[in-house]
C-alpha cells in the first residue's frame, strides 16, 4: 500500500471493531469531505456539519438509495458520530468515527452504506499510513499500532507500549544527534584545515562509539523483542504417560494471560499459546494421538521429532516414577542439536529413582531441569520462568521499554551500525581522508531515517503498511 | 438482572467489542463517579475532569498499581475517551467509552485496569438496564437493541431498527389510548346514568374494536418476527447423487448477506446460515456423509429423517435425470406432515421424466414444487422466493415495520387482546354490568404496560436483560 498506488484524495471508510455480535461497533471514515458525505445519510446533517472537532453527535443512519424521493429513507441504526476535524485526527484528515450496535449484520449494513455514498475501502494499515503521510506518526510508532494490536500477553503489549509512546523514536533521534555532531565537526575541519595533522588527530571518536554502543544493543534487542511479538515455539516431548497431557493442560490452566487459541485444528498434534511469564509462546503435544497401539506410538515420536526440529525448546518429559529409561537417552541423544529442558514429572512417586537424575544429566550434557508434577501443581512456575529465562537467554536489553519493534527495523539499525563501525575504522587509518568518514556517517543517518520513516522507499512503505489489519 | 439484585450506586465497566484482534476496541463504563474514577487512571486527569458531556479527550490510560510513589505509571494505551454526562448518555448516567486499539490483551489490559480501579464489571445487559431504569428507554426499544446485535439478515436488521426507532412503542400507546378512551366514556355513564338505558346501547364499541383488529394484527406478527430473529430450520433431503450438496454450495454461494458460520460442528451432518431473500435460516445437510457403503447411506437416511422431524421446511431433491424413483416416494409419504418443497434438480437433463412430474405431484399432494439445476446456477432465485413465501405463508403482517419483537410481548399482547375480547363480548350481554367491562379494560392496559415496561415485575425484568451481551 503506497501512496503510488492509492488516491489519499478518495474518502475511505472500514468496519474497525472485529466482526462478531458485541454490544458497540465502529464504522472508521477519513479523508476530504468525510464530514459531509456522512452527513448526507445521516438524521441531522446540519447537526454534524457544524460540530466542532472532538465532540460527539447522536443521529440515525440513512439508507436514502432505499426510497423513492419525498418518502422517509429506510433507518439502518441509531449511532453516535465522533467528529474529528483535519489536523487533530489519527490521520491528520477530516474523521468520524460512526459507533452503531455491534451486530454483524448492523455493522456491514452502515459500512456498505458509506461505500454506496462514495466512500472507498480503506486498504489495510490505511488509516495509520494516512496518519504517516500527513506526519501524524512516524514509522516506529505506526509499526507500534499494528504491533500492540497483535500482542499476545501483557508484557509484549507492554513493549510495543513503549515504542508507541515514542521511546524507540527518541533513542534513534538521540543517536542520530550524535551522528550529526561527530559529522558537524568534521566538516569544521574540512572546511578550515588548520594544520597537516593526521585524520586520527583531528577526530574524535567518543561520540560515534557511544553511536555504535546504543546500535549494537538496539539491534541484539530484536531477538527477544520478536520472541514478545511472534512467540516461542515450544514442543512437549516424552514417552506415553510420561504426563504431556497433564503438563499441556497445567500450563494452560496456570496461564491466565492467553489470548487466544489457534483456530480448529486437523492436525496430528493440539497446539495453543501459553505464556511463560509474560513470554508468549506457542505450545504443541502431539498426546492426542496416544494409543496403545504400537504403530501410532512410533508415528507419535516421529512427529514429536519433526516438530521438535524447528522449535525454540523441547520440553522433554520423563516419567520420574520408572527413572530415565533407555527411551529417554535415545531421543535426547538424537536430538541433541535442540535447545532442551528435562523435566522430571511425577516428582512425588520418584522414591528411589531420583538419585541417578544428576548422573544422567551430567552424562547427557543437559544442564536445564527441573522436578515437578504436573497433576499436583508442583513446580509448574519453576518450570515457568526456566522457560522464560532459557528462551530469553542471551539476549542482552538494556531497558526493558527500549527495543525494536520490527525485523525491518533490525535490518536498518544494523546497516547504521555497520558505517558507524567502518567510520570508526578508517578514523584510525591514515590512508583514509576525511571524506570517507563523512560518506559513511551520511549513509549511516539515511539507514536511521529509514527507521523512523523520514527516508523510506515506496516498496517498504507498502510492505510495512500490508500488514495492518483493515481499518488501522 | 434486576435492581433488586445488583446494586446501581456502583460504577461499572465492560468490553463492549468484539474481543478478537481489529484496529478499534470499546472499554464502556457508567455510574457514579465514573469520570472522575477513571481520571485517576488517565494521563490527562484534568482534561478529562473539565471535559463537557459529548466531547473526546485524548490521552493514555495508566496502570498506577504497577509503579511505588514518585515513579512514572506504567503506560497501558493510547486512547480516546468519550465523555457523556447525565443525563445526555445512553444509561442516562455518567459515561465514559474508552477508545483503545483492538489487541485482545490492551482491550483486556484497558478493561482491567478499570477494575482495579474500583469499577465492577457490569452484568449482562447492565447498561441497557440502567437505560430503562432511568427512563431513557422502554422496554420494546431496550428488547430491540438485543435484536439488532443478534439480527442475521439486513431484513432481520430492518425489523429490528423499526422496533428501535420506536414504531412498536408508539402502536402500543396508541392502542393504549382507544383502551383509555373507551373507559373514560364508560366511567362517566357510571358516574352519571342519565337513564335506564342496557349497558348495550350506552357502549359504543367501535374504539375497542379498533383496538382488538390492531392487537389481533400485532399477535399474529410474532410468526413471522420470529423467524427473522431466529431463523427457520431448513433440511436438504433426497437420494444420494440427487445434488444435495450443489444445492447447499449454491445456495451458500447465491447468499451475499451470511452473516456468520455455526461454528465447527464435530456431528454428522454439516449446516450454515444461509438467507433466503432476508428470511434467515439454518441450512442442514448429512451430505458429508454419503459414501458407497450401504451403511452409511442408510445411517445418512436416518439422520436426514430425524433433522427433518422438527424442520420449519424441508427441501426434497429429486434427480431429474432419474425421474422419480420410489425411494423419493417412500420418504415423502411417510413424511407427509411435515412442509416440504420438490425441488427437481439436473433440469437440464430432464428429457422424457418432466413429462410424470406434475403427476407425481398431484398424486403426493404436494403444491410447492420448483425446477432448478444446482450446479449451473439455475431456477435458485425462484426457489428462494418459494422458500420465503412458504415459510411466512400464513403470517399477517400489515406493515413490515411494526412487528412484535419477543416472545414475552406477544404473550402480554395476547393477554391484552383476551381481555379487550371479553369486554366486547360481555358488553352486549345485559346480564353484566359496566364495572365487568372496566375490570377487563383495566386488565388489558396492565398487560399493554407490561410491554414497554411500565408494570413488569422484577423476575421479567431479569430475564428481559439477561439475554444480553456483556457491554449492552
Amino acid at each position: 500500500m503506497t501512496n503510488a498506488r492509492y488516491n489519499l484524495d478518495e474518502p475511505v471508510a472500514a468496519i474497525a471493531t472485529a466482526l462478531a455480535p458485541a454490544a458497540l461497533g465502529i464504522v472508521r471514515a477519513s479523508g476530504k469531505n468525510c464530514i459531509e458525505k456522512i452527513a448526507e445519510i445521516f438524521s441531522r446533517p446540519k447537526a454534524l456539519k457544524e460540530a466542532g472537532g472532538n465532540s460527539i453527535v447522536y443521529g440515525w443512519i440513512l439508507d436514502k438509495n432505499t426510497k423513492s424521493e419525498g418518502e422517509n429513507a429506510e433507518k439502518i441504526d441509531e449511532v453516535l458520530i465522533s467528529v474529528f476535524r483535519a489536523p487533530k485526527s489519527f490521520t491528520g484528515e477530516d474523521m468520524c468515527e460512526i459507533s452503531c450496535h455491534g451486530g454483524v449484520s448492523v455493522v456491514n449494513a452502515v459500512f456498505e452504506t458509506l461505500v454506496k455514498n462514495g466512500f472507498r475501502q480503506a486498504e489495510k494499515g490505511e488509516f495509520t499510513f494516512r496518519a504517516y503521510i500527513n506526519g501524524k506518526s512516524d514509522l516506529t510508532k505506526a509499526e507500534a499500532v499494528r504491533e500492540i494490536i497483535d500482542s499476545k500477553t501483557s508484557d509484549s503489549r507492554s513493549h510495543a507500549a513503549g515504542r508507541l509512546s515514542g521511546s524507540l523514536f527518541e533513542e534513534i533521534d538521540s543517536i542520530k544527534t550524535l551522528v550529526t555532531d561527530t559529522l558537524a565537526a568534521i566538516e569544521v575541519d574540512i572546511e578550515y584545515p588548520e594544520d597537516e595533522e593526521t585524520i586520527a588527530d583531528s577526530f574524535d571518536p567518543k561520540m560515534l562509539e557511544n553511536a555504535r554502543e546504543r546500535l549494537c544493543e538496539l539491534a541484539s534487542s530484536w531477538k527477544s523483542e520478536k520472541i514478545y511479538q511472534d512467540g516461542a515455539k515450544i514442543v512437549l516431548a516424552g514417552k506415553t504417560n510420561a504426563g504431556k497431557s497433564s503438563l499441556f493442560n497445567a500450563l494452560l490452566k496456570e496461564d491466565r494471560s492467553i489470548v487466544s487459541d489457534i483456530e480448529g485444528t486437523t492436525r496430528d498434534w493440539i497446539e495453543s499459546w501459553v505464556s511463560f511469564d509474560g513470554i508468549p509462546a506457542r505450545l504443541f503435544d502431539t498426546a492426542g494421538l496416544r494409543k496403545t497401539d504400537d504403530i501410532i506410538e512410533a508415528k507419535g515420536v516421529e512427529l514429536t521429532e519433526d516438530l521438535a526440529s524447528n522449535a525454540d525448546l523441547v520440553l522433554y518429559l520423563v516419567d520420574s516414577s520408572k527413572g530415565v529409561l533407555d527411551d529417554d537417552k535415545k531421543f535426547l541423544e538424537k536430538n541433541k542439536n535442540i535447545p532442551v529442558i528435562v523435566v522430571f514429572n511425577k516428582m512425588d512417586l520418584a522414591g528411589e529413582n531420583e538419585k541417578s537424575f544428576e548422573e544422567f544429566l551430567a552424562y547427557e550434557g543437559i544442564k536445564d531441569s527441573v522436578k515437578i508434577s504436573a497433576k499436583k501443581g508442583i513446580g509448574i512456575g519453576e518450570l515457568t520462568s526456566l522457560v522464560k529465562k532459557t528462551i530469553l537467554n542471551d539476549s542482552t536489553v538494556k531497558s526493558e521499554k527500549i527495543g525494536l519493534g520490527s525485523e525491518r527495523q533490525k535490518k536498518s539499525v544494523e546497516q547504521a551500525l555497520e558505517r558507524v563501525e567502518h567510520a570508526l575504522e578508517i578514523a584510525k587509518d591514515e590512508t583514509y581522508g576525511l571524506d570517507a568518514v563523512v560518506q559513511d556517517l551520511e549513509d549511516s543517518l539515511d539507514s536511521l531515517g529509514e527507521v523512523t520513516g523520514e527516508v523510506t522507499p515506496d516498496d517498504v512503505l507498502g510492505s510495512i503498511f500490508s500488514h495492518f489489519c483493515v481499518g488501522k
